[in-house]
């Protein structure tokens, strides 16, 4: 299964656009699925979103995001517990069992990073019950170590699944996201754990820019626009077994600034030579 | 040994002072030791930058840098060759047995990653012998991930290690540099294991700064700016037993603004505060 309908628009990649453009283009392409950001959800509603992509034929791929568990105060703490709550509550009103989970960095001033990372696994351990009774996986997303400070403490793949090792590989897994992950030398021996342990959960495809955007966070590429070797990471992924949709997930302001029918059809081509032929 | 005889003043770090101001500036603030880089050297000659060095009762901590060992053409790879043997006999003349390697990105249009870090490998061992001959260790860097397709395909401290591991310990070493490794959740065991190994060659110290800069090679700053805990990586490096210089490298354009006097005085300033009680 290498045709279109395995691939997944991530409604981030064409930002400026709502719900329903996003998923009339993605069927109007092929597309199989739409992966859902939370905010482009709360515009229309939970039930018209998810009307509105099983109408079309759809399937949503993940929800983003959770995650933000590093609060070191109470308060912190507990609204970060009710908020991940609500989204595993989206998750699973939307049919989806994997919600994304981008974990947070350093608390503003602290600079413990040990003990943001010991914070993350308690709370996973307070959410994972809540997860498991609504059937939605809490996916745990490496970011790219330029983002350790400010976005996300976990790093590296092999670190997410130490972090989800005490719990079932049915409520906790792991993303595997080309642009965050594809310069770690551990990176084939850790994508095969991840498939020996059950745990992938989503594959991701953008490519890494060069240079870094001015805002870092907008590095993020269209795949053959950067540095990633597709075919490399793709076929590890394969050889997990992993069958589940490729999500494409962008933030960039050109790829944003561009008409979003003709990035789902960039997107669509670039598919075509890039990954399907090594998934 | 805390005083300020342990620090070392990279001449990166004051951009636009020549070799004497810097190693005025490094003996008036009571420091042992100046970091050089090449270009500086050869601005003023290599003799003349040894005796400037000599007289000021300073040693040389590190030459920067050799490497960019990755080019995948024959003409590259002689060229580079060349360029490290020059190195090597450039640090064997300033009097330090520490040249360190900047290993380099992918070429140009290339993405194989796994190509380019065996190129090293190769090249570490074309080397090796003629370091030893001038009691050079070539010291390997661990540049951040995100310099991993630019800069030097060496992105963690464990690789560093693994590349490290054929050779005599007084011939490849490592460094640590806090800015490139603060991230990574393996930091503890990699820094204990290059210590067991008897590599640790440098202990570098500067900060992660938030953004990072639209230069991302400009994101390195002054110890206490950004996110780093120095205690903890001091520490580590401590652990290991390493009693050599602590070298201090910035590339920062509001720090290359500064008057490089001051800079050295609040170099000195955030050392005692930030670094010396923990190594």
């Amino acid at each position: 299964m290498t045709g279109p309908d395995r691939l997944s628009l991530n409604t981030a990649t064409i930002k400026h656009a709502d719900l329903p453009t996003a998923v009339e283009l993605a069927a109007g392409a092929g597309l199989g699925w739409v992966g859902l950001w939370r905010d482009r959800v709360a515009e229309v509603g939970l039930e018209v979103a998810a009307k509105t992509v099983a109408e079309a034929g759809l399937r949503v791929s993940s929800l983003c995001r959770g995650g933000f568990l590093t609060a070191a105060d109470e308060d912190g703490r507990r609204s970060a517990l009710e908020d991940n709550r609500r989204a595993i509550e989206e998750a699973a009103a939307l049919g989806t069992g994997e919600l994304i989970m981008v974990v947070g960095g350093l608390p503003t001033g602290s600079r413990d990073l040990v003990g943001a990372r010991q914070r993350v696994a308690d709370r996973l351990a307070e959410l994972a019950p809540y997860a498991a009774e609504h059937r939605v996986r809490l996916v745990l997303e490496a970011l790219h170590p330029m983002y350790a400070a400010d976005r996300a403490v976990i790093s590296t793949l092999g670190q997410a699944l130490d972090l989800a090792a005490p719990f079932d590989p049915a409520v906790v897994g792991v993303v595997v996201d080309t642009f965050h992950v594809w310069w770690d030398p551990e990176l084939p021996q850790q994508v095969a754990r991840a498939g020996r342990e059950g745990r992938v959960a989503s594959y991701q495809v953008c490519d890494f820019n060069l240079p870094i955007a001015a805002d870092a966070l907008l590095s993020r590429g269209m795949m053959g626009d950067g540095v990633i070797d597709f075919a490399a990471v793709s076929r590890m992924v394969a050889a997990t077994g992993y069958a589940g949709p490729v999500e494409v997930e962008i933030f960039n302001a050109d790829v944003w600034a561009a008409p979003p029918g003709e990035v789902v059809r960039t997107m669509c081509d670039r598919w075509v030579d890039l990954v399907a032929p090594w998934i």
